[in-house]
């Protein structure tokens, strides 16, 4: 049985955990398993796959409607082959690379095998056994499958398996209305294909402000199907044909595709990984960790996805900085999830950090939290892109901001001065006396920031636009 | 002779003044004069029709790049009225609503007339002469003409005139290479006119970084012809030509085109306001101005391009704020002009803040002074964009962001936390530790932050990107 210094499992976030650690340790010897492609998630099979592809949505959509400035321009077809191409040799060539200095570091044993722990600080990989007293479980999530009737027969795509499409389904049935089916959704209905989004919620993206859900479902009914509070119960295979059972208002409906998508959520890897068998609990299948990010288990280390909290590479990330400073430091960084942005790149954009309005009602009471909010159609530089938006910041009575929510083009860089004032506890009157460049689109920031209002006065403009 | 409570010169940010005052003062009788139309030079012939107009231009890059995304496109004509006709319309609309503000105000005089100084405090308005001891010179600026034989006779537009233009010119010569001379030469090289940029510096944009002209230069230099170190002497007309006879090297170019534009800096309106009559200082023309925004004679202030100092709306719109706290609420409020930003709507958009490589050297010391630099084609979305572009951040030894330059899509949002960071003192550290989205476009200063050199080692980056 070898011993290592350190095993890392999973080739995404962790790998900072390796690097760091050899860094301050160039002897020392450890052991990286990967079942997969090594490069993580977000690399293989997750957010850069994905923001490749959507790009090529975003194109096909601003060339769409090029003719509202004057550009009459038409799309004579779209190379399907080509956008999948160009995603998978970018890809491909970053996988290399890792895979590259994986196999060639002299002190990597790299392991392409199904990590399963056998007793603590052992793990059985192959038909090898290794053991280590300083273990980062960076094991990822998959797909979630749910059980319905058929299902497995019919055949699927997941987010994993549509990244080998060769063709573009003409017709595509997405279950689920999460961010995952929502980017996808967007990506293939940008192209052209018949998108129906089939979700249980009465809402897609149901975590996100109930005003941003129904805005980006109004853009999105625009190219794509929309079905809320609808259950798929039971899929058929009619011909080369397949067939949604969905149960909607107590009535039964029928949606029929060439293809189906299934995007309802990630799952944990637990059940390969098995590690109750190595004495680290485990909640729901996601590895449980103390504030330290360390699990049940002594000098055992758990981030990313695995841990089924913030299921994003930025946090994962961020985590890995946290173990680096607690496992390989020694020191006693507590991780902190108070600032922590996302976006969803569907169209329009979404991007969040922080509390919700309902969050913050519960959490201070009606009296003490206030929304800002402003429209991208009302600034200058709106009305030149001829974009519609809008950013909702959350306000403590003594200006704190307290969280906000942003649906438009380029969202996920609008939120990133709100991400930095949070993060140091500047106010919104210090957002709002900021210079902005004008007239450029961060302005609808700062007017948002501007314009503050109860929540009551809010709701009006809330209700207008639930039901636009 | 009427007297008045209030006078603003100009309609532009003065306005602003003018409704503060009257919120407070709602008996106060105040005389609004512009000789144009009301809505000041940004938006009825600067910032926010040139930005409707470039929106134009940059779709149509996009359509024309849209093949490396698999979508293939094609642009079957561009309908140069409509984008000048969707541009005239948004601003008419605006103009028109400030304008029956202005008529229907009971509490101001508005005169649609040209103002002149006849002694302090008193201005010749038409054929009235009216005074006030509290006077807002919000006076704008114009385009400077050279002296150039034969230009006059020859014709050409300027920023003010080619607005009203129906139809594009089958080619143009831009005199000129600052940021309005190479925001209009975008404009129109990006809708197929060809373009010829005249600047007599040894490059363009030069108030910028040297790599950011250098960069937008190669990538301009794709739709426009661009001479530099090239002075125009002459201009003749040639049939229904027009040429511009240049000075470049010793030697005599001719560079012919069907139009010029006439776009090398903005000149002040003294020759008709008249200040110096009224007892107000002005240097080359422009309004001088004490720290609190006050002229030399006391009570009357003047801001925005009347100054001279930064022609930029954002900086008026400060200005303002400043004004109405030191005239109108009788406070001592400093200008400051630490942290001013601005961006140049070119392709690629070119946004900057505070000092630049040199200033800081100047200021601090080679040693003292650091540069932090990353490219946009080395980050996830810059590669899922496929854009080129850089970000570089002039730091101090202790970690103050000193400036930021900024040459890339979306620079003019991106640059927004560099100047939330300045304004509060943030060091650049506390930007390359916040929470950056990924992968989203503002991982690209995040990863600027974290890669701090010398200026040395900084060079031979610059060198590179310089001869690229």
């Amino acid at each position: 049985m070898e011993e290592y210094d350190l095993i890392a499992i999973g080739t995404g976030s962790a790998m900072s955990v390796v690097e760091a650690f050899l860094a301050l340790n160039p002897e020392a010897k450890v052991a990286v398993i990967d079942k997969d492609e090594p490069g993580g998630i977000c690399l293989t099979r997750g957010c850069i796959p994905s923001k490749i592809l959507l790009y090529s949505a975003e194109v096909a959509r601003e060339v769409r409607r090029s003719k509202e400035f004057g550009i009459n321009a038409r799309i004579d077809g779209i190379d399907f082959r080509k956008i999948m191409e160009r995603m998978r040799r970018i890809i491909g060539e970053d996988v290399k690379m890792i895979e590259e200095g994986l196999k060639n570091s002299p002190n990597i044993d790299y392991f392409r095998e199904v990590a399963e722990f056998v007793e603590p600080y052992k793990l059985k990989v192959g038909d090898k056994v290794i053991s280590s007293k300083r273990i980062i479980i960076g094991a990822g999530s998959k797909p979630l499958i749910p059980k319905i009737e058929g299902l497995e027969e019919a055949g699927y795509l997941t987010s994993d398996t549509l990244l080998k499409l060769e063709e573009m389904p003409e017709s595509l049935a997405v279950i689920g209305g999460g961010y995952v089916a929502m980017e996808y959704g967007n990506f293939f209905a940008q192209l052209g294909c018949d998108v129906k989004i089939v979700e249980m919620a009465d809402r897609i993206l149901p975590n996100e402000e109930l005003e941003v859900s129904k805005f980006v479902e109004r853009k999105m009914r625009e190219v794509a199907e929309i079905r809320t509070r609808s259950r798929v119960f039971k899929v058929e295979k009619r011909g080369d044909r397949k067939v949604l059972l969905v149960e909607r208002d107590g009535k039964t409906e029928e949606i029929e595709a060439e293809e189906i998508l299934v995007a309802v959520g990630r799952a944990p890897n637990s059940d390969i990984l098995k590690p109750e068998r190595g004495g680290i609990e485990t909640e729901r299948g996601w590895i449980k960790v103390n504030e330290y990010l360390e699990t049940s288990l002594a000098g055992v280390y758990a981030l990313g996805d695995a841990i089924g909290k913030h299921m994003f590479k930025h946090v994962a990330n961020y985590e890995a900085k946290v173990v680096i400073y607690n496992a390989i430091l020694g020191k006693k960084m507590k991780v902190d999830y108070r600032v922590v942005p996302h976006a969803v790149f569907t169209y329009p954009e979404v991007a969040s950090v922080g509390l919700k309005e309902e969050e913050a009602l519960e959490k201070f009471g009606k009296g003490n939290a206030f929304v800002g909010f402003f429209r991208l159609e009302e600034t200058g530089k709106g009305i030149a892109m001829n974009e519609e938006g809008f950013v909702k910041l959350i306000v403590k009575r003594d200006g704190e901001i307290l969280g906000c929510h942003i649906a438009a083009k380029n969202a996920s860089i609008l939120i990133q001065e709100v991400v930095l004032a949070m993060e140091h506890n500047l106010s919104v009157f210090d957002l709002a006396e900021s210079m902005h460049i004008h007239p450029a689109q961060s302005e609808v920031v700062m007017w948002a920031a501007s314009n503050l209002m109860s929540v009551d006065e809010y709701s009006k403009i809330k209700e207008e636009m639930v039901n636009a």
